[in-house]
């Protein structure tokens, strides 16, 4: 079943959604935004080096002020005399439309990218703005039935009753504290299962679209699903990506074809693997994480994976610096790998670990450019106590790193000084070339954030703790 | 004639556009925006004491990032054989999508209370996010092109040229300099009109609808207008108002009616007024001041009005205190007219000048609250160097007009201090009480923002200058 829900039908809608919620083996769900970021270009914003609460921090910085106007919701109950799914899939319109002139009248930015990209998927911005449903957060609802109560009392206990869809919520039984939650529910990142053992190596591209072209291949296999008779429901020869409650479906149908290959392994092997399943659990509550070198998901519940970076160095060095000057400053040590992290720093893994005294060492006479190990690096950060970036317009920190690290670095001061140094430095006349080198660096970075709209990490909730 | 302009035609229509206001004797615009403040409301960002520069910053500070994405643009062309206007009305979508991968990737902000008005108009969303005029500043088109110009080098001089709408314009002969284009033409605001003599007292309501429906009665007339034939006309019985090319035809309309109306004091009375006619004269490059005391318009083209402020005081106060606390500080100078600055300060006029110096010389000694007089405030304000204003969530601000006020007030320091004062002032017990006293001004200013939607400063431009 596949229902497309406005503030028309919101209020008939949603003791179907909660039975449907209730019944469910899993539920899955995708969200359409109007930005990814706010800031920087994400790709600019993040490093390969990253930790993973530097990751969360960073993107969660510039993210804040998008809106979600369209929520997708499909849940999937397993019947074992058909074996196969019955699914019932949402797509909500979400829009903060102010209840009356006493309510919030919010704010939110749009990114133009990303408004063409969903314009392109004909996505239907007058139904999200004409009908979307509207919303208040558990504190504007108190304000709002504070106010209303007050003018109530006012004019002497008149009046109509107060309805707020929150207020709706309520027999959901959702927890009134979010952390609970999430500690009830458990999240699996279909994304991250898509990019880990044992489907890493058959998996080429872990975009949605493509994940679910490719577990339709051997050795997968696609379930079957029905949906409750006489009831729309999608039809993934048409397809309609990037309509969320669509994205939420084909989500959990890889779910589904990612678990039942699990089964092939057993002896003897089982062609259904429940959403219950220990197999499934070294999934859990993980998420992926873009482009980090040597960290694959962000732990939800328990610490972060802490990878061994003794091969890493920070390097700080003059603007005009560019890739082919780091590989040139390490030309000694065979292959490197450079991440940048502003236009004046970057890190530069080493291809091993005794490379980096030597490094140390070589660098300690440097005039021009200054090199910290991994740790130090660390250090001096947690020493700098806010680490606000400031961004410049074309999307470049004066990071509080690199300030944070002058702190341990005591030849940092002469930093693009006119003394010879060890490298070639572009000089003013070069500022052209510099400028070419930061668009097409820029350029690079735009083409990925654009890819990354394609990118929403799928994820599948597993509801059965919430039930038992 | 009437037409709506995309990206799928833009290129067809621009030349008929240009023609159209070559041939004009007077041009009409109007805008529809994504938002109007991103800050405070505009009733609690602005104050009826506020000078004319004052009043633009606040504005301007606060307008900066919200998109026009629908411009209005209507051409009249005065016909004296069949003495009717020759109308062309256009009506732009207008999107900033992003060009290619390495042009800029506009972020805007969306205010839900404006967007839910268009929206309630039957604005389509849909066709300025599809099919919107893209465009550039010429910064960014000189930009793009020095990257495209050093692309093609790379592959040898291949590819197609760039075109971009901003391109387009250059047979427009619109000055490089926008103060020169301001310079050549003449502004006239029908809304400064529509509240000056002789208008001023026949016309009761200036919102443009209103104003459009009053001038089609005694003593105005409507003027007689006709479209090329074959071509859509608007049709101002089915009104689309907030439709920014609707708009701007009924503004037109509205001027013609105004102009004429002169012409009925001439003897021998003329029934057609030139839009060059030296009686407009008066109303040139003055833009209309909503709710300014003693200010109406903000003059383009010459030095703004000094009124007299003489009889006006600044109060400063504890934040606990209501309008009622300052009419009763003020009681015995009967008549006051009390205008908030923020949650501690307020302009208060007094009937009488000769007032000043008394309420001056018995707040002397007062503890809780301070007194200034216009001129004093304004010295001191001119000595604070940066009067950026800090807004909190709520839209109150934590003004550095104040802090400037401290420099030269003693008493200051004292402010809420619980010592025993003139006036009554609420405790911390009744913070409740406050709260809702700030709330129920808040409401009033949101009721009066959610009206200026509706108060689109219409305008119309006379370009006799620019064609002669």
């Amino acid at each position: 079943m596949y229902q497309s829900v406005s503030c028309v039908d919101f209020k008939e809608v949603l003791p179907e959604v909660c039975n449907a919620v209730q019944e469910a083996d899993f539920i899955s769900i995708d969200g359409e935004f109007t930005g990814i970021s706010d800031g920087p270009s994400v790709s600019a914003l993040t490093n390969g080096l990253d930790t993973p609460e530097e990751r969360y921090t960073k993107l969660r910085k510039h993210s804040m002020n998008f809106l979600l106007f369209q929520f997708g919701l499909c849940t999937f109950r397993y019947e074992p005399n058909q074996s196969s799914y019955v699914t019932k899939a949402f797509n909500f319109y979400i829009f903060p439309k102010p209840f009356s002139r006493t309510s919030p009248d919010i704010k939110f930015i749009c990114q133009s990218s990303s408004i063409d990209f969903l314009a392109s998927q004909g996505f239907d911005f007058n139904k999200v703005f004409r009908s979307g449903i509207p919303y208040l957060t558990q504190e504007e609802e108190s304000q709002l039935r504070e106010q209303y109560e007050e003018r109530r009392s006012q004019i002497n206990g008149a009046g109509t009753v107060l309805y707020t869809p929150t207020a709706g919520m309520g027999f959901c039984n959702v927890p009134e504290d979010q952390r609970d939650f999430i500690r009830m529910v458990e999240l699996l990142d279909t994304k991250l299962m898509a990019s880990t053992q044992p489907y890493k190596e058959i998996i080429s591209n872990t975009s949605l679209a493509e994940l679910h072209k490719q577990l339709r291949e051997k050795p997968f296999r696609s379930p079957t699903t029905e949906c409750p008779e006489g009831l729309q429901s999608y039809d993934t020869s048409t397809e309609q990506l990037h309509e969320a409650g669509y994205d939420a479906f084909i989500t959990g149908l890889c779910f589904i074809s990612m678990a039942n290959y699990l089964g092939s392994f057993l002896t003897p092997p089982k062609s259904h693997i429940s959403a219950r399943s220990k197999l499934l659990e070294p999934f859990y509550n993980k998420l992926f994480l873009m482009r980090v070198i040597d960290i694959p998901y962000l732990n939800m519940s328990g610490p972060d994976l802490q990878p061994k970076r003794d091969h890493v160095l920070y390097v700080t060095f003059p603007k005009e610096w560019k890739t082919s000057d780091l590989y040139q400053l390490f030309s000694a040590f065979g292959n490197i790998q450079v991440s940048w992290i502003d236009d004046t720093s970057a890190f530069v893994c080493l291809s091993q670990t005794e490379q980096v005294q030597i490094a140390m060492n070589t660098s300690r006479y440097a005039e021009s450019y200054c090199i910290q190990t991994y740790a130090e690096y660390m250090q001096s950060r947690q020493k700098s106590t806010h680490t606000s970036r400031r961004w410049t317009d074309d999307g470049w920190a004066d990071t509080s790193y690199s300030a944070a690290a002058m702190t341990t670095c005591r030849r940092r001061r002469s930093l693009g000084s006119p003394q010879p140094i060890r490298v070639k430095v572009k000089g003013a006349a070069d500022t052209r070339r510099g400028r070419r080198r930061r668009r097409r660096r820029r350029r690079e970075q735009q083409r990925e954030q654009v890819c990354r709209n394609a990118h929403t990490c799928h994820v599948t909730r597993s509801l059965h703790k919430l039930m038992s």
